[in-house]
């Protein structure tokens, strides 16, 4: 067997376990080294294997490799930058294949949500079209959950677990405070498309919390919203509302898009949170506070999912044995086969069956009202936001990994990006 | 001695560690059986007192009450309600009055900020002009760390730990999409008066990160700022700005209170972060992310300072033993000794010379440019944040504590609150 060179690449928004993926990915590589030569990664994704800007891994001892395992967000720089389908720009892929080619890379490995699956899959298919032998295997990555034929996406339980404790903890806060101050506590989310990391939020309700989950799959109302937060306060004195960023009105219309406008009249910058907060002061008075997640939630490594964390380096490690198995066009998959006690198995998927396809979240893991999650979530969020996975510290903050990003010598003409 | 009973209750906004001081005044209550017989919390503050409703935290078992220490938000509720002064309102402090030598509570335990430091005080005074023997002692509690005579206030490094990891974090999660997209990650943190939260997030520049501090002692100005992000992206590639709530132009106006009204004319609900995120969009075109932390970065017990906790358990108890040695209207404090290794013992200031002063940052802690904090804000800094102490964790999120919270029978005729 020849000794290859492999390439890695982190897509898309990066997330607090995408690390402990490349972690997978590298270490996994260096136990084979009969087999894989070095591990390239693209500097800033995909594009770094456009422009051929090659990162050397091989110049990072292990430590620095073993503390990407503890590192939240993308090590080499990730990218939103969407490759052409073949037809409008084979340009592209072409000079991948290339870039490929002069350094010996037999092995590409991208790590990233449905459209960098995609991308994978084109490269796999062209790589034989034009008879370079490549192995392209897809390392799965989502906050958003709605990949296809895999339990779990990494990336979402550390996200589920973080928004669960905060709205557990700003709960206990609010319920102190409601005697005479603030009432109602509204949280916003991520997940555009899909309620995954809203529902997290529903699981403070197993702890006494009274919760109101507001999901894109469930069209907002507004007169029965304000009736349910009214019946809440009524009833336990405060509430705190979880609400996805992806929360629409029946047209469509996102709840962060409504009517608010600056002195220049530009449509609000957006926040569903402020939002829900102030209708819930206008029509029931109740003294509000709200808070906008964001970048933290995916980025909160300090309080990772355990079994996120393990998940992540094994579908790392897992995509390189199915590559060192002569498999292509391929991702490693997690296979349920016990919520209680949690048991899962490393499996593949195909992935002509996995590019562009969304995994939406089921029906009935909403509750009838809507209002929260059925037992049926819960059983399935439960193991995913199990563990803790801390990182060390020093002098009160995590010790992060910084790497050294050391360049791979240029050996093509530039290449200018379509 | 007579053995007598000990009110405690909690005052303001609410902190991560507020309960861990509940947990030093209760235990070390029960220490001394002969000389205090049970601890009675005020429901929602002060207000119990009031209304007599009286929390029998003597039928908590001891685990419970150990929990407290791990529980953030406060365990038997607190208000923002503020005694008006003797003169004014003579007749509430008559009442508690009342309320004390019915229970037969001769030790008055406030945990606050500097409000309740002066209700503190006043309590005391009244007692000895009443003829009612009452110690009263305050027990330091504020996220805002602006009590003077104490190094610092309890509740403070559990935040500061909250936006330093926090800050680091989104840091890094932009710094890896700066590429193609994201390149300004604002987050907005609490503190109308003083910028000592916000300072917290500039000791990411120790870490590498390119980061922008708006303190609200630093008059805004648009310009300067914009220049300072085009300089710090065209430098590094993206950078964190980490604005306080109560970062203000200057004739006062607070950034948040900047021009944007809703569909029905009002001022925008508040949110600093989406203010200067927008200003940089249109002035430099850079893609921003926000984020608004609020109760969540009070709330935070996950991440909460080991330091913290100690002295938040530390400045109970030690409000208790004052009692005991006979003391009235003080407050026990943080002194510290020494920065590296940090060090500090427990002293006592005279509540007198604590009501109603507030201690602003200083301006040597904050530098000369004003986007950043100095090596000396940095040696004040590090130790209060130093230290993790993890609450336990069930089913994926942290065990916290909800007490039974039992009612003391009343002996009074009902009271009307002004």
């Amino acid at each position: 067997m020849p000794i290859l060179n492999a390439f890695y690449a982190q897509s898309g928004g990066v997330t607090s376990v995408i690390n402990a993926s490349a972690c997978g990915v590298i270490e996994t590589a260096r136990k084979h080294p009969d087999r894989i030569g070095n591990v390239y990664a693209g500097r800033n994704g995909i594009i770094g294997a456009l422009t051929e800007e090659l990162i050397d891994t091989g110049a990072e001892p292990a430590e620095a490799i073993a503390a990407l395992r503890s590192t939240p967000s993308g090590a080499f720089g990730s990218c939103r930058y969407k490759l052409k389908s073949l037809e409008k720009n084979r340009r592209e892929y072409e000079r991948l294949i290339e870039v490929f080619k002069a350094h010996g890379i037999g092995y590409f490995f991208y790590n990233g949500g449905g459209d960098s699956a995609d991308t994978c899959f084109k490269v796999s298919q062209l790589s034989q079209s034009l008879g370079y032998p490549l192995q392209a295997i897809h390392v799965p990555k989502t906050i958003d959950n709605d990949l296809p034929l895999t339990d779990c996406c990494p990336g979402f339980g550390s996200v589920a677990k973080y928004v669960a404790v905060s709205t557990l903890e700003a709960s206990f806060d609010v319920r102190s405070m409601a005697a005479t101050s603030t009432k109602v506590f509204v949280l916003e989310v991520m997940g555009r498309h899909a309620g995954w990391i809203a529902a997290a939020g529903g699981l403070v309700a197993d702890h006494g919390i009274p919760v109101v989950v507001l999901f894109p799959e469930i069209e907002f109302d507004k007169a029965r919203f304000l009736a349910r937060i009214d019946e809440l306060v009524k009833q336990h004195g405060y509430c705190s509302v979880v609400v996805s960023e992806g929360c629409h009105y029946p047209d469509g219309t996102f709840l962060a898009e409504q009517g608010t406008r600056d002195a220049f009249g530009h449509a609000q910058l957006g926040g569903a949170a402020p939002v829900v907060a102030q209708m819930v002061k206008e029509a029931l008075g109740h003294k509000f506070h709200w808070a906008v997640a964001d970048y933290l939630q995916r980025a909160a490594r300090h309080i990772a999912s355990a079994t996120d964390v393990k998940q992540a380096y094994e579908l790392g490690q897992r995509a390189v044995e199915l590559a060192l198995e002569g498999r292509n066009a391929v991702m490693p998959t997690i296979e349920r086969t016990s919520d209680a006690p949690y048991a899962y198995r490393i499996g593949s998927a195909p992935l002509d069956a996995v590019a562009n396809v969304e995994k939406p979240m089921p029906r009935d893991f909403i509750s009838e009202d809507g209002w929260g999650i059925t037992d049926k979530c819960r059983r399935y969020l439960l193991p995913l936001i199990e563990g803790e996975d801390y990182p060390a510290y020093r002098n009160g903050l995590p010790v992060y990994a910084t790497l050294r990003n050391v360049a791979v010598p240029r050996k093509l003409p530039a290449f200018e990006l379509a």
